[in-house]
């Protein structure tokens, strides 16, 4: 007989041990708690089985116990709690469906807990008809309640990536659907620059947005809710999801001896052991780096749960795998748009104190001569040392490809120079001769090389009394709306009239974007003007004022 | 005044060179000759006009003469061809339109004139029928002879991706077409196991494929023109369009003494100086290093030959920026198929002797439960010690980023190790938990590390007398087709099958795509069998054998 292997969650994380364990060893007898009903289920594609985008329940149940016992011979046990874990003595206590509690020994351990919903004190949050969404039954019971009380309003609290994906899926189903959020914007993963094309497209679809606006209160009979905003607006609703974050589902941990960091995640080292060295965690219970600066984070996402699981079946049988932290690469559909990003926002960069550049792009998604190019809006983070920080995107087709190279180059540990360097394919369905990614190596390098000088669109409202807008873009474009009390001379005719513009002031020049503002600035810089280009241009100006 | 710099060739790596120059130099002196009465066009939209697809022909002039004057201030002088290179004396020769000549000098040279069409001696190819497409000339006369004859056939001879575009192109345009290739399959820098996907789209559409069958001479009158290939057939057509390759366009360099590669290649060093070392040189007429292992190739392509451009400009003005090799990255669209590569095929590594190892799979696009995901076969080659060395994906959605995803990977010479540590952007709609990119990673992982054995689709034709196949399908998987003389146990009841297999034999598993043929594969190698996976499975033998 070989190893005695425990799994405690038997989802992303768990599941994923078990199978890697399996094919590791034939002989190891290895068995698999989950406390819930399901094992392997798609977690990632609930909400889109209640917005009836994915049509059959059962394709969210990747393997059911039996079909996990039949291809990896795994003794799976559903409805059976681990409600305390012995590691002196090398046990767990199990409680099953029936109330009857057993122990378990084990030679090595893995936990893969998992993270649950938080619910906050807030005054009513017990109405039943606030709801959140972690599981199968959760979705089952949120589906039923939606088809037999005939819902037709909502409100999400929480705008993050499910709270964002619940709206979607809620508006899917034609129900009137309020989104609500505290912080200053939906998506907290990306900067505020990033955030007017996602709102847009959210409001667009008629969903009613409130951000900057926590919830005070909850009140309600059985049939209809009162949701209570911090401004005083209240939105009269038939059913609440709350998804305003996740928290460690560890309770049956805390008094086991192994260590929890201080918000109750499972502190592992780069083996992913916890403090007893055959207990393994993973997943979204547990700490990990941020692989960019070190510092302690969690990032609950599948990828990483996945990879987690598996490496901590290699180290069991001696592999000496190390996890080496995580990026946080993370994506989210919203209606038509694509967001991605990857590694640090520039807010956690400020609150960090580390000090960073932005490029900042509007490039298209492939040639532009080519029918189907759209837009995105790019942006790129990065040390003084051209070490890359993290980036962020928002668009339509190839947002994904151009944030997991750079998740990619990341991973190396690579810079802005590297990123001029990639070979990436190119054809003009697909990309341009320089990719968006190419193209914001160069933006960064001319940043680093300080053959540019930048301002950020935020910048403009405080623009010093000595410096002077222009405007280099076409009549046409300016007719449309221009910075107020700026110059304007278009670009290609600036070489004919630097003798309009003032040599003892700073000039910030602009244009829609902020390319042909920064052929405007190598101008007016080499012909010893004071110059600096609003990266992002008018239109990023226009987004974040919206 | 500043610098003297000319820059022979208009296009992409000459317009990109001349536009960095200004901007790194407001006072140079740039001059830019371009033989032809067009600058900056978009060569790879070319064939998409022609078809329609890009309905105006001015999309694909980014710039004029004019507009590039006027934004960046460069002497554009257009039917200008260079016709000697004095490098003693720093001077070149230039021919004008009207046959005028006369001399410039200069400080700095940047050739980038690009690669011409082949045209081989075969019998009959001066006819005047028969095209060739390198610029928008070209482009306009192939139009105007289509739309003036009612061309109704054509014959495409050559497979390669300006083929195959133009193949398609033609077809779009209801031409009856017949694509002509001397290799054994259409786009030679896909192995063979990638081909299937690809011929049958080709076909499916209705071209006529011919491969294994170079054209042996053309024969004709005005109108109509026969095309005889080496197996004897004709084929009757209107237009031939000859894309068989390209060879770089560097006659007027011959008695420079500048010095050219054994096939006329421009040689370069890591700075892309040549033996000048104010003379410099990009583009598709240079030879460069293969990224990979070093050796002289010549790479055609468009993403190079823009960077090379900045770069030599950066070079110029002191930077000291290093060429450090091309993948060959690439992708075409093939209806609705997409073909990406990178790094080098199996056919490259054999015939370089380079050892290799490779991970086949046919994993989805995104998760299999959310809607619209679709299949792609992709290959990872690697070395001994992980390195990785080339990549091919055929398929449908995120084909390109796969290939992106391992191109940048192999920029910073990575391993299939790191390809499992990938932190990509995963939901639903987007990809999986474990990318298709960690899964190759997996894959190649279990191979280095013996945890599988595999045999290649290839071999099972040759499997040894010694050796027994093992189907461990689905009863209906079976039910539509198997490898002839297979034992047939389904994987999930293998284990309690494993006494109606040979101990003494070895077993040669497969199961559709490879991945129940692997963990079959485990069950019996820790059963004590002789056991080997066969990579790619049913799907990829019915593929290469079709
Ligand atoms: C609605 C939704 C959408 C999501 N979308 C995405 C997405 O698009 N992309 C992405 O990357 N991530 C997404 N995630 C997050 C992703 O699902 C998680 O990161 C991942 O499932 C974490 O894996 P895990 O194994 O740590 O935890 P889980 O998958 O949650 O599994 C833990 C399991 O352990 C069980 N368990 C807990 N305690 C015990 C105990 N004491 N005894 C027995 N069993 C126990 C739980 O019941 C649970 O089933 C989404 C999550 C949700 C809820
Ligand atoms: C139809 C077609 C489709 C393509 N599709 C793709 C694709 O999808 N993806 C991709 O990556 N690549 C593609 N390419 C290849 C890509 O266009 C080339 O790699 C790229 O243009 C090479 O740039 P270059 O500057 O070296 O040469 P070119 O762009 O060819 O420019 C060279 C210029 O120099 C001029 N010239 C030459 N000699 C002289 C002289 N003596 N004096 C003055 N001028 C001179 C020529 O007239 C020419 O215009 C395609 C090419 C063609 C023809
Ligand atoms: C599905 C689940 C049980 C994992 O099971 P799994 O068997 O490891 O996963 P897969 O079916 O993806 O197979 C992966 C294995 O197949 C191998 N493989 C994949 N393609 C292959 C191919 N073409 N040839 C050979 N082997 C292949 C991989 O190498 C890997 O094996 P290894 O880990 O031993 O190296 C687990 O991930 C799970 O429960 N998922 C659902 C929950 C979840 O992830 N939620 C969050 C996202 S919605
Ligand atoms: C278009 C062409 C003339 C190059 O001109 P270019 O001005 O260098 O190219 P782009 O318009 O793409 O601009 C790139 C510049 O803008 C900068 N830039 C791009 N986006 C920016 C932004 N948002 N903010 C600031 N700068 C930006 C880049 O840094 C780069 O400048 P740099 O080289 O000084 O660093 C040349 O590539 C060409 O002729 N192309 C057509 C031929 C061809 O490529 N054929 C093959 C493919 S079809």
């Amino acid at each position: 007989m070989g190893k005695k292997i425990l799994v405690v969650g038997g989802v992303a994380g768990g599941a994923s041990a078990a199978a890697r364990l399996r094919r590791l060893d034939e002989k190891a007898n290895i068995v698999l708690f989950e406390k819930g009903p399901h094992i392997s289920f798609a977690n990632c594609g609930l909400p889109y089985h209640i917005g009836d985008e994915i049509k059959e329940r059962d394709a969210l149940l990747l393997h059911t116990p039996e079909t996990f016992k039949a291809r990896l011979d795994v003794d799976v046990r559903v409805n059976s709690m681990v409600s305390e874990i012995n590691p002196k003595e090398n046990k767990v206590k199990v409680i099953n469906f029936d109330g009857e509690s057993y122990e378990e020994s084990y030679d090595e351990l893995i936990l893969s807990p998992g993270a649950k919903p938080m619910r906050p004190p807030i005054p009513g949050i017990d109405n039943k008809n606030i709801f959140t969404l972690r599981n199968i039954n959760d979705m089952d019971k949120i589906k039923n309640y939606i088809i037999s009380n005939h819902v037709k309003s909502a409100v999400v609290v929480g705008g993050g990536f499910i709270g964002v994906e619940m709206a979607e899926n809620l508006h899917s189903l034609k129900v009137e659907t309020s989104l609500v959020e505290a912080a200053p914007h939906v998506l907290t993963p990306f900067d505020m620059d990033m955030i007017p094309m996602i709102e847009d497209e959210i409001k667009s679809r008629g969903i009613n947005l409130y951000v900057n606006n926590p919830v005070s209160s909850f009140e309600g009979d059985g049939k209809s809710l009162n949701v209570t905003l911090k401004n005083g607006e209240k939105i009269e609703t038939q059913l609440v999801i709350l998804s305003i974050g996740v928290t460690p589902d560890t309770g049956f941990i805390k008094n086991s001896g192994i260590e929890l960091g201080p918000r109750g995640h499972i502190v592992v080292d780069d083996s992913l052991r916890t403090n007893f060295s055959n207990i393994y965690a993973v997943g979204d219970a547990i700490e990990v780096k941020d692989y960019v600066d070190e510092s302690k984070t969690a990032i609950p996402l599948a990828g990483p749960a996945n990879k987690q699981g598996r490496m901590a079946a290699d180290n069991i049988y001696g592999d000496d795998k190390k996890y080496k932290g995580s990026l946080g690469s993370s994506i989210i559909k919203v209606f038509d748009l694509t967001c991605a990003r990857t590694g640090n926002t520039e807010f956690a960069l400020k609150k960090k104190g580390i000090e960073y550049h932005k490029a900042l792009l509007y490039p298209q998604s492939h040639a532009s001569y080519y029918p189907g190019a759209m837009p995105m809006a790019l942006k790129v983070l990065f040390g003084k040392d051209g070490k890359l920080l993290g980036a962020q995107a928002v668009g339509y087709e190839g947002v994904a490809k151009r944030i997991d190279v750079i998740a990619t180059s990341m991973k190396y540990k690579g810079t802005v120079h590297d990123l001029t360097e990639l070979e990436l394919c190119y054809a003009p369905p697909f990309s341009s001769a320089k990719d968006p990614v190419n193209m914001a190596g160069y933006v960064g390098e001319n940043i680093l090389k300080g053959k540019t000088d930048i301002v950020s669109p935020e910048d403009i409202d405080n623009i010093p009394d000595s410096a002077v807008l222009l405007d280099v873009r076409t009549d046409l474009e300016r007719e449309n709306g221009y910075l107020k009390d700026s110059i304007h001379i278009p670009v290609d005719s600036l070489r004919e009239n630097l003798h309009k513009l003032p040599k003892d002031k700073e000039i910030w020049v602009y244009c829609q974007i902020g390319l042909r503002g920064y052929i405007g600035e190598r101008i007016l810089k080499q012909n010893g003007f004071k110059v600096k280009n609003i990266t992002g241009g008018y239109k990023f100006y226009r987004g974040v004022n919206v």
